[in-house]
């Protein structure tokens, strides 16, 4: 018995590549006073993953060379000194990419695997639902009627702020990368229309997705994308900004937005969103996502992938492709 | 006695040209019933004026070809049938560029020369005042102790911006262009520091100037300014959009801020806004900005250029070029 442990050794440069990281061997941990062992199931793979490898200034600092690799995972106390977290109780954490975690319980949330199967809860019901969640209802505001485009609509947190939207009573568009991801968005996830940004003629197919214009406009991407997006945006339209996908492996910083005038004309309000600033209202969210998945108005897809610990690098770049079908995870073998 | 009008005749490509309008003379024109006639002292010259020019999706409709340019001018009821502005009533409104212009009273605000002269009041206690007073409080949100830097300082808007700033208890840092304005700025506004970004180094001289960083960004201008103040941007801080002068010329889009990953990490809020929103709480500005002004804490300077209605575009581009120095206004010969 032994832990598998990916360390990162190297800042990348572009897309990660294996060298970056040493995948070795030790011993499995044992825990201290007041803490807990937790052997994880699932790694999420989180698009912030390569954003926190990377030297500068940022939400969190950088991991630095040589550690565990950071990364949510969701698995079982195998091990415990803390009363409140005993043996056999599902948990989802900040634990690493390692099959074995020592833990004190900060930021721990406990899950329960009868509700939803336990990679569920690093997806829809985890940290990239409760990301929709805030990020849509607090910063986004929509009101009943309102056009709500999402970008990145198939990954794990576009699926759910589409799917939110039409429960608030809004006309919900996706943006997605070719038609197999456009299919599942509209037609199994249940958004209004969803906006293949392959096909070359964003800007009208998009215009005839949203014919009344755009009020909300989640963003996940960034670059060309937010660009046309902009020029379509309503009065007091709102932009939350969650992610910036299209530039986390640049190796020069992408031209920015040039429509920024809408910002000004249309009195847009642009505003960036961390999860971690509602850590106060989890249950709050895991609430209303888990009772919405129940009676079937929110669907929620993940995308496993074998290989263990192992894969990480290979599957990690899955991301940023648009190689993955839903959440992406990792199965610790 | 006749009426000098400026009329734009053909849309703009980059920089104004005398070409794109026609000064010409017509009769003086009569009020009908409800209506009053104003002669303008001062023609207001705002940056804004260039995207009233242009085609496409904003604020405004463009201003139709063949029509009297679209001006804010302070002036002087001269003949009226509408009991609410008499004859000697001193109006600022949208006038245009002419020398006479006939109203029925729709967005008129009078003004009192006994309080500050004509000119002032499409200055700092007019429409730019209102907009740094709305736009840095409402948007802004600034709280004493807080940092504020302005783009454009020297300006109409900006001038007021940095002088609320500092009456609300916060650093006020102005960005300019050249060591005059900068003087001016920090030794006769009052300003805590001001940096000039045709110095070159404005990425260190900001830190300097903001050493603990910047909380509130007024942003009068884009460009490569707001990329660089992005990166020195705190946790939850605004970004007012106020204007964008360094693409108003343009004849390609130009490249926008790099540095959008800021808005995301540092969760900030980036808000467009146009004064006509605050049309309702217009007496607030003016009693506020008035009775700051009267006991010396708000200082306004106009720069008051000859030339007449004739001198309308070659005068409009020092707005561009950074010609000038306060509020920039026509003196209606």
């Amino acid at each position: 018995m032994s832990n598998r442990m990916v360390r990162l050794v190297r800042r990348p440069v572009g897309m990660v590549k294996r060298e970056d990281f040493k995948v070795e061997d030790g011993p499995v941990p044992e825990p201290g006073a007041g803490e807990f062992r937790v052997k994880s199931a699932y790694v999420s793979l989180d698009p912030a993953m390569r954003g926190w490898m990377s030297e500068g200034r940022s939400y969190v600092p950088p991991v630095p060379l040589g550690d565990v690799m950071r990364a949510y995972t969701v698995g079982t106390v195998d091990a415990s000194n803390n009363p409140a977290f005993k043996p056999g109780d599902a948990v989802m954490g900040l634990f690493g990419v390692q099959r074995y975690a020592i833990s004190k319980g900060e930021r721990v949330v406990k899950v329960d695997p009868a509700q939803a199967p336990l990679e569920r809860w690093v997806g829809g019901l985890g940290m990239p639902g409760w990301t929709a969640y805030f990020g849509l209802l607090d910063v986004g505001q929509p009101k009943a009627g309102e056009t709500v485009v999402v970008s990145a609509a198939s990954g794990a947190v576009g699926s759910v702020v589409g799917q939110i939207a039409r429960i608030k009573g809004c006309r919900a568009v996706g943006i997605a990368g070719g038609p197999e991801k456009c299919r599942y968005v509209k037609d199994e996830l249940g958004f209004d229309a969803c906006v293949d940004y392959k096909a070359g003629n964003l800007a009208a197919d998009l215009k005839a997705a949203a014919p009344s214009g755009i009020d909300v406009y989640f963003e996940n991407v960034g670059g060309e994308i937010l660009d046309t997006v902009l020029a379509q945006m309503n009065l007091r339209g709102r932009i939350p900004v969650c992610g910036l996908i299209s530039a986390y492996n640049a190796t020069e910083l992408p031209a920015g937005p040039r429509n920024l005038r809408y910002v000004l004309t249309q009195r847009l309000r642009v505003q960036g969103l961390i999860v971690f600033d509602w850590a106060d209202r989890t249950p709050e969210a895991i609430a209303q996502l888990g009772a919405w998945h129940k009676e079937g108005k929110l669907k929620i897809r993940e995308d496993v992938r074998p290989g263990g610990i192992d894969a990480y690098p290979d599957v990690l770049n899955l991301l940023y492709t648009g190689g993955n079908q839903g959440k992406l995870v990792l199965k610790v073998a």
